[in-house]
């Protein structure tokens, strides 16, 4: 092994960005009270997280679970150093976005054009333009950009997407529209470790100066794998969802995105600095249950970090007496 | 990165060790029937596993649910090159493996001394006299041994083992009592991939001609990254559990042994060679529900293989012209 290698962190830093509350919340089918979300970005920017994706300016009527982004959005506390995101589909929803200060767009699109129209109802040429539009206001107000790249690591319609078709998708965000950063998103967790890496080492060769984020999501069980080849590749930077939540449709009770706690236990028990504290997020995905209405898929908050100790039995003195006098 | 890399297999050689049939059903309420067992095991022989725990001969009262352990091990069907392992806790059940035509036997004892006393309640000493003679048995009818050391990776009591204990067990059980094989299980979900690949180095470094397995459970999330970064360290051995099963007993709701089939699709799909036909073992394990009388953890049974495709919306057609038309 090299003397620096994957498996330990050595203090790097890599950073973690909360999507739970968009990603996660839009799927539910309880509506979170509005000073509730207020409450959890709050606790999510104090507990450490890089960047929050707040909400979506989305129209209300499609998605009423985020029908108060613009409230939700103005009324957080900025945390210095925090990045507050915004799903931005138009230029509708990015007047709206600017006018609650979002911090950065997120634009989404797919690599798959069957994904793209089943999901957007919009060609990939005519989501590009859209995407397009958005960023002319973003530049105008000086706010950054990233795009998300969905169904970056395969179809679940198409089956594999070729890498070349993702690296020219990238080109078209970062090298045509400018884009600060773009997600390779593995939207219904197709994604394995060999093509986590593959992926990672070219976009890094080719924009080292754009930031990349890896969205994975834990549908079969490769997520926390993932991130790791992403690291070893290059990668700094990940998306995930407090509790895990945000599922997947086209697996019913499997696993969606990458659990925020799982991966920040995983990587602070490896020594990489996540800058999050992770007895507060634990905390936060404690409270989440309430909020939607049903269990989590957290491994964590089920099983405890791994030295939260349990104690022995009740009769361990005596099971030891026992053994002792045979 | 490297050229050859842990994460693109280019087919090398893994092999996968069944533990469900032992591990994973001494754990169920329900009996299964002695021919499904013997069904299940030969399936799992045909389906590529390298190495079958089939049964444990402990107390029939201790553990009824592997009371039919001769007539399971007698009863299967010996596929060339699988080798049927049997656990053994003493010299009474050494006899009646060897009656059973047992391939291997497989010892157990824990490197913290609260879980031996816990677990098995004996002292550590006791439990190493009691595998010393189950040794001397073996030697004599030329049974190969294996030597699983739980709580390698820590104790739920105790904390972190050192490795240096760790290894010093592992001395103990390769030069003292000349074992075939050791196992440094991860008993209730402590390993951190850090660890594996450091645990995994130290072991093959020093014992290059003994046969390494590890244990690794999914209770925190961290299965198959540490299975991973076993490999990049030299492993190419290891336990799973089809479906799954096998809880954790100190983590209620929270998974267990790593995943048989997550297992072997991920390693298949990075490109390595299981020997496993995959599709023979999601089957087996879509049995398993019908036999245990309870949903299994495995997320390849919910979700399907990653290019099992989904269908187009069935109005797929209607979406893109309407998408044209604008």
């Amino acid at each position: 092994m090299k003397s620096h290698n994957v498996w330990s962190g050595t203090n790097r830093r890599i950073y973690m960005q909360e999507v739970g509350t968009r990603d996660g919340l839009q799927a539910e089918q309880a509506f979170v009270p509005t000073e509730e979300k207020i409450a959890l970005v709050n606790a999510l920017s104090h507990a450490g997280m890089a960047k929050i994706e707040v909400t979506a300016f989305v129209s209300p009527k499609a998605i009423p679970a985020l029908r108060d982004a613009e409230q939700v959005l103005r009324e957080i506390e900025r945390v210095l150093g925090v990045v507050y995101s915004a799903l931005v589909p138009n230029v509708r929803g990015a007047e709206r976005a600017i006018d609650a200060r979002a911090g950065e767009f997120n634009l989404v699109m797919s690599a798959s054009e069957s994904h793209n129209l089943s999901n957007l109802r919009m060609t990939q040429q005519q989501s590009f333009t859209a995407l397009s539009d958005v960023t002319a206001v973003a530049r105008q107000e000086k706010v950054a950009v990233n795009v998300s790249l969905s169904c970056a690591f395969g179809c679940p319609m198409e089956g594999d997407v070729p890498d070349a078709v993702v690296l020219d998708w990238c080109a078209r965000f970062v090298d045509e529209l400018g884009a600060n950063g773009v997600t390779l998103c593995d939207t219904t967790g197709m994604a394995h470790p060999g093509q986590a890496a593959t992926l990672t080492q070219m976009f890094r060769e080719r924009w080292p100066g754009t930031e990349l984020t890896l969205h994975f999501h834990n549908t079969r069980g490769m997520g926390l794998a993932n991130v790791l080849a992403a690291i070893d590749a290059g990668a700094d930077r990940f998306d995930a969802s407090l509790g895990g939540i945000g599922g997947c449709p086209y697996a019913p009770g499997a696993s969606g995105n990458v659990c925020s706690e799982e991966i920040v236990h995983a990587l602070e028990s490896m020594g990489y600095d996540t800058g999050v504290d992770l007895a507060q997020l634990i905390e936060s995905s404690k409270r989440l249950p309430a909020l939607i209405g049903h269990d989590v898929p957290s491994q964590i908050v089920k099983a405890g970090r791994r030295l939260d100790l349990h104690a022995r039995p009740a009769d361990f003195d005596a099971i030891r007496q026992r053994a002792l006098a045979r």
